[in-house]
């Protein structure tokens, strides 16, 4: 069933079918974490699902925002997302699947950023896939692995764009493996934790097309305090009218 | 001048030489947080200076443990501390240069832990070099870089051992792809930050030799509260009577 619902405290709703795919915390952090620029004009999410980082990137810049998605029922909730919104200048999402991306030979080295929350469970044990088909393929590696995506990314790159990603800890070395090996450079990390007694689930991850060397390991995220109550980083990031 | 120094709340006492060397934080975190087993026998300190790492992990263990070191004055100021500590039929330093060991075929893969914290600071700008010899020596890439001393930790390593080092954050990426090079997978990470709201400046990274992939980010270790006052993280650490 489809529903209207608010994003945290943020001047914009998101069609959602909660059978299918509801946005998570996880693309929420994306979308606040990339770094935008003055001269970031022209962005792509890859496997943008329900529009949910187009959507929360539009009320940080007003550049155009593209979003392509495999799955056409969540193309459609995207799209009358950004009607609704009143976005449909800025943000335009495509029905595509991200490997044909590497048929665009006229796209490549045009995007000062990209982002991508991509499955984070390899395709590995049937038993443990999530039995929805659309939940499926958002979060387990059936239509396209870490690495095809980090290679779209780099050949739709600038020299000197910038690549975003979160991801699960646990892959946090294949990440540095392949970004490197696709001239992305990392840059930023930023660990999630759930609190501050907490190994880190969860890993932001920024990289430069052909940047030099140089890693900051920012401050870290807690979404708890240790009693339970929403860390203030966590409070910030909900409350933020951007 | 040589003092004979506390080594924090620990049961220990360390001699140094405040114009040449000094043990810091990053040691005692690296012989705190380094995993040892039941079945941790053989130990090996790669760099160990006036042998702060080998005296605290032996209030950690009673297993062997060796040290190498190149410069001489310093081999003399831990070998002093052992016997001080009474501790000489645990603790072996020797004088040599860590890359040495690679001609001491007997010795590989024979030891179930290998620790370092090497000199941190490329060999590149002659300016930035701290004037004092043996501190020069000690933080800098003058006797041997980065990859030298994983490549000779990993002959050493027995099939499953340990590999331990603190190192600058911003090093980290450089860090994973020689560990994996050398064929050591990260397993454990933990970041070293000021506090909350800082970056992470040190990082505390190890992994097993031949060891299958699956990376943990333990919790962080800040130093100090926001208010300026020890962390309750730091302040274990110093009162541990281990």
């Amino acid at each position: 069933m489809k529903t209207l619902d608010d994003v945290l405290g943020y001047p914009i709703k998101i069609y959602q079918n909660r059978e299918w795919f509801c946005f998570s915390l996880d693309s929420v952090l994306l979308a606040n974490f990339a770094t935008i620029k003055y001269s970031t004009k022209k962005i792509i999410d890859l496997g943008t699902g329900n529009g949910i980082i187009p959507l929360i990137l539009s009320l940080r810049t007003k550049s155009k925002i593209e979003g392509v998605e495999i799955q056409n029922d969540l193309v459609n909730l995207a799209i009358e997302s950004v009607k609704y919104n009143q976005l449909d200048d800025q943000i335009f999402i495509k029905n595509i699947d991200i490997k044909e991306l590497k048929n665009e030979k006229n796209l490549y080295n045009t995007y000062d950023l990209v982002l991508t929350n991509p499955p984070y469970f390899k395709d590995l044990v049937a038993s443990t896939k999530n039995l929805d088909f659309h939940k499926t393929i958002a979060r387990h590696e059936i239509k396209i692995n870490l690495s095809e995506i980090i290679q779209v990314a780099s050949l739709l790159l600038k020299d000197g764009g910038t690549f975003s990603m979160i991801n699960r800890t646990d892959r946090l070395v294949e990440m540095v493996e392949l970004f490197k090996k696709n001239n992305i450079e990392p840059k930023k990390i930023k660990f999630i934790y759930k609190n501050t007694l907490s190994e880190s689930t969860m890993v932001y991850v920024e990289g430069l097309k052909n940047g030099l060397p140089g890693l900051k390991v920012l401050s870290p995220f807690f979404v708890y305090n240790l009693d339970g109550t929403d860390s203030s980083e966590y409070s910030e990031i909900c409350k933020k009218v951007l």
